[in-house]
Parts: C-alpha cells; sequence; structure tokens
C-alpha cells in the first residue's frame, strides 16, 4: 500500500528561519512553498530526494493543529507522510481493517496531492498521513 | 549532503505486535531484525521503498535512550535518519557549522551502516542521524 515516504512533517515557530536552517545546513533546496488556510499552515517542501521532502511547518493560528502542536510539544516531528497510489482506495481498506481515521475523504494537500490523515492512537502514536501526489 | 529519508525511527513497547500492525495494515514487509545493545534496543527495519524504511525500536531496558523517551512521550516518532554519502565527512562539516552532535565519531547502526546522531536542539527539535550505508 505505501509506496514511499513521502515526507516529514515538522513543525517550526519560524518557517523563514527554518527554511534557511535547512538550506544552509544540509543542502536542502526548497521546492515548493504555500499557505494551506483550512489546515492552518504555512509551508515548505525541501527535496531530499525524488518524491521525498521534509515539510516545514508553521503555524497560520494559535489553534490550528499545528499551533496546539508547538504549544503542547514545542518543535519536532508532526506526522510522517507516505506515498500511496490510490489514497481513497487506501483509506477504505484501512476503514475496513478498524484503523480510525482522521478524514473519512481525501482532502487538498501540498502541491496538489490528495490527502488523508490516520489517527495517531491508531498508528502507535505516529500522525499518519496518505499522500497521493498529482500524476 | 542528505541523499535520502533513510528511515522514520518509531519508538514502542512491543517490537513484535508492532510489527505485525505494519504488516498487516499497511503491507510493509521486514527486510531486517537485530538487537543493538549499545543503544539498548531490539529493532526491526521494515521496507517501504529501495533504501526507505521504517524502523521500530523496542527498547531493552528502561534507562536506555529509547526507553527514556517512552517514559516521557508515550509511542511515536523518536528519530529521522537521513542518508549521506559519507558520514564522516557530513559529521565534519556539520561540527564545523556549530551543530551539536550526539556523536562525535560514526558508530555502529542498523544493517551495517555508520550511523551518527545530531542533537535536537540544534535541529528544531528533531533527533536527526545520519546514515552512511554498507556499500
Amino acid at each position: 500500500m505505501l509506496t514511499r515516504i513521502d515526507h516529514v512533517g515538522i513543525a517550526c515557530h519560524d518557517l523563514d528561519a527554518k527554511v534557511a536552517f535547512y538550506e544552509t545546513t544540509f543542502g536542502l533546496t526548497v521546492a515548493h512553498r504555500e499557505t494551506n488556510e483550512e489546515q492552518g499552515v504555512h509551508e515548505a517542501m525541501l527535496l531530499v530526494a525524488p518524491g521525498s521532502y521534509v515539510q516545514l511547518l508553521q503555524p497560520t493560528r494559535p489553534d490550528s493543529p499545528v499551533g496546539k502542536f508547538l504549544a503542547r510539544n514545542g518543535e519536532g516531528v508532526h506526522h510522517i507522510g507516505y506515498g500511496v497510489d490510490d489514497v481513497e482506495a487506501a483509506l477504505a481498506a484501512l476503514g475496513a481493517k478498524g484503523v480510525p481515521l482522521v478524514d473519512e475523504r481525501p482532502r487538498h494537500g501540498s502541491m496538489g496531492a490528495s490527502i488523508a490523515f490516520l489517527h495517531p492512537r491508531g498508528v502507535g502514536g505516529v500522525l499518519t498521513e496518505l499522500v497521493q501526489s498529482l500524476p
């Protein structure tokens, strides 16, 4: 079902500063930036390898999921995103296995992807995202 | 410097149960298992894509780093491992940039790799591992 580690989602307080850090320290380059108002994040995708990114996330407001995460945990890994070929089929299969879903249906993710989150309580404490990239 | 997302290191209480969960739920397969007494972990590497793994970690003792992590945080993402071509050269370059290192020199990691950890306080709260795989 999982085709790759699509991205590591990392929560931070200052997106520009953290982007500069990853560029300077590790030589990564920004592939994409966007603001997702629905999810309440400013984000940057830094390319590690084809199809694999570090996703840096800064909340647009303190009561967004990433804003609450930062208040509770401080900066760090927020979620892991895995590639799938068909996110709707994956959600149906996982729901049938009793895996608790955050998203019953796919929604809009980074770079035009269709994405869905699984609840961390069903995946050993890991907020897990499925990512069907644009063809 | 970073060539791929080598693995996501996930701390768990029961390695066999968590391996079975990832196999059954996501269709991953175990590529390797070992116990690393120095690090105090039983671990399993589950293949996601060539060179990319979910690494499940169960402490061998409660006072190991992963044991302490579990006591403090519960199950979840413990660290992120990135591939590098030359871990010694990478450590030297990062040390020269002032990145705080857990390991001044490489040590033994999973599947015969040479690995080194960077301190999370220098990497935005993310315990970050460099992995030079066996050729």
